[in-house]
C-alpha cells in the first residue's frame, strides 16, 4: 500500500486541520500505516491553541502533489479549495459537510451530511467501524465543533453535532464551555496580522448570477477593537476588489459572545448587502443582528438578493 | 412535510428501480409518510420479472418536477442522468455507487461507496438506523445486487456485496443460484423489442479527449443469437453515430453465464478498442475474453487508450 495523504480546504481551519488528523487516525486504525495528515496553508491562532492543548504537531504543509498519488479530502469538496491538480490523483474517500463542487472520473467513498462540523461525521463513522475515539483525538473532534458551531450557538449545529459533542466531551474530560471559550478567544488575536493577512484569515470566494464576490470573516470577542482599523480595512479590501476584479467584498466581523455581525461590505454591487439585510449601509459598514454563519445566513441570503 | 421524490437514473435497470422502493420504504420507516418511488423510464424485462416475483408495482413515471420540489436521487449522482431542473430542486439525499457528476449549491446528505450495487450501502443504511428489512424487500434488493454483480462474477462485486448479499438472503428466504439465473434470463428477452430499442436499452453517453461515445449493453444466455441480428444492429448504430456524431458506438453483448462479451463497435475511432483489448475488429466485431463490467472494464479502458 502506497502513501495516503489526507488534507482540507485552502486557508485551513480548526475542522480541517483536525480532520486531517483525525482521519489520517482513523485509516491508520483501519490498517493503513502510510495515512499522512497534511494541510494546505497555514495553521490559524485557534487552531495553533488546540494543538498546543493536545500536543499534537500540526499536518505536513503540501503545495501539490504528484499525478497519481491517493489522497483523502476532508472537510471539502471543492476543487477550487484543493490542490491544482486533483484531476490527475486519486480519491480514496472524502468526507465532508460543504456543497458538492467537483466531478470525478470513477467511484469513491463519500460521505457528507448537511451537519454543523466534519468531526461528527467522523464520529460516526468510528462508530460504524467500531474503533476506539482516544482522549487526544476526542478533544480534536470536540474543538472542531465547538469551533464550527461557535460553542452550539451558530445556526448551523444540528442535534447530531451536539449529541457527538456530548459524548466526546465525556472522553475528552473536559469542561466545554471554558475550554471552548478561551479556544475560540484565541482565534480573535489579530495583533500579529498585517491588514492583509486580516482580510485572508478565511476568505471565500464565490461567483453568483454573474456576480464575483469574497466573502471574508473574522471572529472577535470585541467589535469596536476590530473597528478601530476600519480605514485600513476598507484601503486593503478597496485593493483586493481591484486585483481580483470583485464585484462585493464583504467582510464579516463576527462577535463570537453576542452572537452578532459587523459587516464592512464594499464593491459595486454592495446594494445586494442593503438589499439581503434590510439594512443602509453607512460608510461601507452595517450592524447585523443574529449573523454568524456564513454558510447559513450570509451566502443564500446574498446569492438570493443579487 | 411535503413530498418528496425519489428516482435513480434515466434508462433505469434494476438496481435503479429497487432503489427508488427501497429508499421509498426506507423514508417511511423513517417518519417520512410523502416519499414517493418514482423513475424516469420504462422497467427492463429483468426488472418486471423482479417485480412480479415480488407482487410490487412500479414506481411512478415522471419526466419532470415543479422548481423546488425535494428529491433523493438513487444509483446516480449524475445531473445528465436525471430530471432536466435538478439545478432548481432541493436534493435532500443521495445514495449512490458511481462517480461524481454533478454540483450542489447547498450541503447534503450524500452516501457513495465504490461497491457493486447500490443496495449494499442501502443494506448498510437501514442497519445503521436499526429499521428492519422485511422479506419482499429483502428480496428486492438481493436481485439488484445480483443484476448489478451478475450473480457476483462481475469484477465490480466487492467483500461488501457478498457480505449484503448473503445476509438479505436469509431474510428473503431465497435459492439465490436458481432466482437469480432465472432473474437475469428474464433481462436477456429481446424479442418484444425493435433494434432501436436494443441499442437504446442500456445505453451510455461518454465524453473523454474529445471522442464523443456511447457504450451500450445488451446481456444475453447466448451470444450467436444475439449476433443473428448483427446486419441491422450494424444499420441501427449507423444511424445513431450520424444523429449524434459520435465518434464511437459501442455495443456490448454479454453473455451473463460464461462471463464473456462480443462487441460489435463502430464510428472513425473504432480503433480505440482495438488497442484497448488488442483484438482486431473483422466486420466491426470481436470477442473480448473475461469482459463483463463496462465500469470496470470497458470505460476506463477504452478511456486511457482514446
Amino acid at each position: 500500500m502506497g502513501k495516503t495523504y489526507i488534507f482540507g480546504h485552502k486557508n485551513p481551519d480548526t475542522d480541517s486541520i483536525v480532520s486531517s488528523i483525525v482521519m489520517a487516525d482513523f485509516e491508520k486504525k483501519l490498517g493503513n500505516s502510510e495515512a499522512i495528515a497534511c494541510r494546505l496553508g497555514n495553521i490559524n491562532k485557534e487552531t495553533e491553541f488546540v494543538l498546543q492543548y493536545t500536543g499534537v504537531k500540526a499536518p505536513e504543509l503540501i503545495e501539490d502533489l504528484e499525478d497519481g498519488a491517493e489522497v483523502i479530502m476532508v472537510d471539502t469538496a471543492n476543487v477550487a479549495e484543493v490542490i491544482p491538480n486533483l484531476d490527475n490523483v486519486k480519491i480514496k474517500r472524502i468526507v465532508d459537510h460543504h456543497q458538492v463542487l467537483l466531478h470525478t472520473a470513477y467511484p469513491l467513498f463519500y460521505r457528507a451530511e448537511p451537519v454543523g462540523c466534519t468531526e461528527t461525521i467522523m464520529y460516526k463513522l468510528y462508530k460504524e467501524y467500531g474503533l476506539e475515539i482516544d482522549k487526544t483525538i476526542a478533544t480534536l473532534m470536540l474543538s472542531a465543533i465547538i469551533s464550527d458551531t461557535l460553542l452550539f450557538k451558530s445556526p448551523t449545529c444540528t442535534e447530531d453535532d451536539k449529541k457527538a459533542a456530548k459524548e466526546l466531551t465525556q472522553i475528552a474530560e473536559l469542561d466545554y464551555e471554558v475550554y471552548g471559550m478561551e479556544m475560540l478567544k484565541a482565534g480573535t488575536d489579530l495583533s500579529s496580522f498585517s491588514i492583509e493577512e486580516i482580510l485572508n484569515l478565511d476568505a471565500k470566494a464565490n461567483e453568483f448570477k454573474g456576480v464575483k464576490a469574497i466573502v471574508a470573516q473574522v471572529n472577535t470577542a470585541s467589535i469596536p477593537e476590530v473597528m478601530k482599523m476600519k480605514t485600513e480595512l476598507e484601503v486593503g479590501i478597496q485593493k483586493i476588489i481591484a486585483e481580483r476584479q470583485l464585484d462585493l467584498f464583504m467582510l464579516l466581523i463576527t462577535d463570537i459572545i453576542e452572537s452578532n455581525t459587523q459587516t464592512i461590505a464594499m464593491g459595486n454591487r454592495a446594494d445586494i448587502v442593503e438589499k439581503a439585510y434590510h439594512v443602509k449601509l453607512e460608510d461601507n459598514t452595517a450592524f447585523l443582528e443574529g449573523v454568524v454563519s456564513r454558510k447559513k445566513q450570509v451566502i443564500p441570503v446574498i446569492t438570493e438578493n443579487a
